[in-house]
């Protein structure tokens, strides 16, 4: 039977949460967080959908020894509130780097061997950490990474085409933040490669490209917090362990050469990261994902 | 094709919102909300959910002309900032009962004809507002009334006998507030009288009653807001509305003999209330409801 | 994770094997059947779904071993060529209660210690059979008995006065064939019971209990087979499994005093038969179902 | 609200109209069979699903006049009887161009003015024709066509490379038929062209473009008719047409220069095809695709 367990019940980690039971995806849920008031909350929330629903799920709060037996946790616990607005993901960064010791710690000593997926920010920086913590092999540990960011492009591309958002395939790559960038060598609409679909419409792929990079903080500029998009893909997520789908998407995945985690194709499967994706990039594109992944091992570097 | 709308995107109204795309419900959906920012901001969030679910739907936002052709508004309006914890719905009153009278006034300038499920609280007077101001039929205007107070009862009994809440049928009635009251005379679980259970459990029905009616405050002072339950029973009634269901259920509905809308046993489909489910109560439960539906008529009339 | 086996790959059990997947329920799936023709058409046809899927479902055949693990087996092998139009579920009853010798045996040798949902005719028979061939505790096997019976008397019911059948509760109780009888003193329509609604609508309670027992054979003289409402059942009741959803509903299980399995109210959760829910039957009525529990009995003495 | 037709209740029409139902994905379904019995049957047996299901769907059968309002039309009549193992889809030639006239000229009559999907073989030869004879636009009529062999190609070459069919993409070109042909230069495995894949992994693409057009037979061998990858191919496009998801992907639509129906990419919305959409092909592609177009011109002329 599934179970699934959602550490930290934030917006997110809420939002995780009523999708997963209001869905009828997973027949246990667990869910922990440091404010005990918050967890009881969601958690009658969702007891209270109960009646109303076809299906049926098991809800146990706040005890990281049943986490044993789970087959994956999603991690969405973080600081919002000390994020400003037009700020980066790195304002939470002092917050969540702490907190994930202690969260990596209890997760380890619970005897906890399935598959972790990480949303808290800064997402790469804390795959890494908590792969560390955890001690859990690098392919049971992975962040949504680039997967939220990839769903953005493809909604601007597709917006300025007046497209689907799914007849764009492709990848962005690098930092879940500022120094991502669109693949745009591999991206297609409609099997059309886009560099000819951009001259044909006169598409600015620069702008474009901003549009995803930017595109979460144009949701939390009206919300204070993006929700509905990244619970998507952490669902999507989760489901491909769950039945070992071996879905090819990016994701934050472990990078031998870079030493930390970073957004990557990957294909997710009930092992977790089953295999890295190595597509073909440009020379200028190699050297963006370089960069990119260098930022982000000197921010774990400099964890205490 | 589906088309429906929410105006108000609160934290019900964009839970609502979500959970329509999520599950891939509806083939169009309308978003109105006086804040600009926060409805681009969830229109956005949903936007980038699209390249990750199977399912297509159509956002549009803020034009109240379109509609003209909705099969469904839902109504979630409202400014929960003036809630205070411990307090009641009607905390609400002033601002809601404002509100409405313009929401109701752009509703039926549209030439919308179809049904309206109301959400914004207090739940039993804005429903009578809004009939009053959209001009609609009376069958075509209904809230949600004490549909989620009776999700709760379920909830309630079910945890106290460690049970499905489904397996527990039977009805709360009256206003959705404080002076509504679980009519026990029809409770029944997995087929027995509930009055045969309770002695055999030692359950008691005064805490029982108390644990559904004040359910969402538990809720609320843990999260500052209730979302998902509600929002499950929204959907469950808009289902029943888009299928002709004819769905057997308490709802907030014009009775008559009050001269304003109450939660009591009703039929929901295509046409919204289909029929008022004229159910037997003691005199006892006869007297509460009468009170409870005054209690509802005094507010409306004190509108001004 | 979520691993179901089907043995018998005939038009039911294609169909659960079918909706299991397109409904993305379960993460493994085992089919099983004598003829492996027939198990390899299966098997591509559903693979042929993947790639237009949104799910993914591991599909396996033809190997008992690989049941050790699972949760549940739903039995549907049998022989509907032996069924005559008009004839009764006995029909198949010497080629079934051979056939399930060598199932209950293999499916003992392989180490299964889930739940078996058993749908082969006749299903009261063959559950008994089942539960002694395998070994496995009495609550552990349970058939689909009258709880589709039940769903034809509800629609036959809701048929008569233009209701969902949704509306209406109780129970059909007694062998899954022609010994079967609705309980309409559990019967209720939108929560009136239903001797006064027949009385108001002049409904003849004789003839809706003929509809209810005859409406396979209806759905049988134009199609040959019966498909979509028993598969419809044995989800319901394997998703209560997986979830542990404690559902309450007539199934046929194993009641001491009849020496046999029958079809009686029961709470289906992971354990499989969690609960018999003794209720309140008329004295005609408890001696329909004895004479209906001794007609399965004597049935099931009858195999050598 | 949607409505659906399906005309033909053979394996693959009830199997659409159980999907459609158990998904809960259209509020009201419309069915038609010349065989009255099959009809009752296939009604009933759906009828009796609606108690065990959470969603409501309306069903009426035998009445052309109520298509008027439908949103769409599936056409799955045909003579399956006809067929021989190891023969082709124009076993079915004569009865069903025979049987399309009727059919065409009712829908015209019941003044239809939705989107015709068509499964009846010889697929691209029947849209021709409904089309011809209903006279509508001709957006408003194609067929699944090549959609359901590309799915095949799609699993045997994620077989072949045990990969998730979905990580393929591509298509398989031309005639639902005999002189279909994978349009390998189109096929890519998670972004990689699978002429590189098929390079390192020694694939053989005659062997798998031939699994791909015999894999219906493999099918029809064992179960005697395919019928759940083509529900799910039918079922993919009606949602496509409802919710106007403008989902990219082959079908059977008319081309022009060919002057008549053809599996080749298109773009499927609320008006059916809006677009055709014209991808790169080899010299080699071009010609195969020409040949095979001409093959269902001919056995359109052929027909009087």
């Amino acid at each position: 039977m599934r179970k699934l367990a959602v550490i930290g019940l934030g917006h997110v980690g809420a939002t995780v949460a009523y999708t997963l039971v209001t869905k009828g995806l997973v027949d246990e849920l667990v869910l922990i967080d440091t404010n005990e008031d918050k967890v009881t909350a969601e958690q009658y929330d969702i007891l209270d959908m109960l009646a109303r629903l076809d299906t049926y799920t098991t809800v146990k709060v706040q005890d990281y020894s049943t986490l044993k037996d789970a087959d994956i946790i999603i991690t969405t616990f973080g600081n919002i509130k000390v994020l400003s607005e037009g700020g980066n993901r790195f304002g939470e960064f002092d917050h969540n780097t702490e907190q994930v010791k202690s969260v990596g710690a209890k997760i380890k000593e619970s005897g906890f061997n399935g598959v972790i997926i990480n949303v808290t920010n800064p997402c790469d920086v804390i795959a890494t950490l908590l792969q560390r913590y955890t001690g859990l092999p690098k392919n049971q540990v992975f962040g949504t990474g680039t997967f939220l960011d990839t769903a953005r492009m493809q909604r601007a591309v597709g917006q300025a085409l007046k497209e689907d958002p799914k007849n764009v395939s492709g990848y962005v790559l690098g930092e879940h933040g500022e120094s991502q960038f669109s693949a745009w060598s591999t991206v297609r609409v409609k099997d059309h490669p886009i560099s000819e679909i951009a001259k044909l419409h006169n598409l600015d792929l620069d702008v474009l490209d901003e549009q995803a990079r930017r595109g979460g903080w144009l949701v939390f500029h009206g919300k204070h917090y993006t929700s509905f998009a990244i619970t998507t893909c952490a669902i999507k997520l989760a489901l491909a362990v769950l039945s070992d789908a071996h879905l090819a998407c990016p994701a934050s995945v472990y990078i031998e050469k870079f030493g930390c985690y970073v957004g990557y194709p990957a294909v997710i499967g009930s092992n977790g990261v089953e295999e890295v994706n190595n597509i073909s990039l440009t020379d200028a594109e190699k050297i963006k994902l370089e960069k990119s992944a260098n930022f982000i091992a000197e921010k774990v570097a400099s964890v205490k």
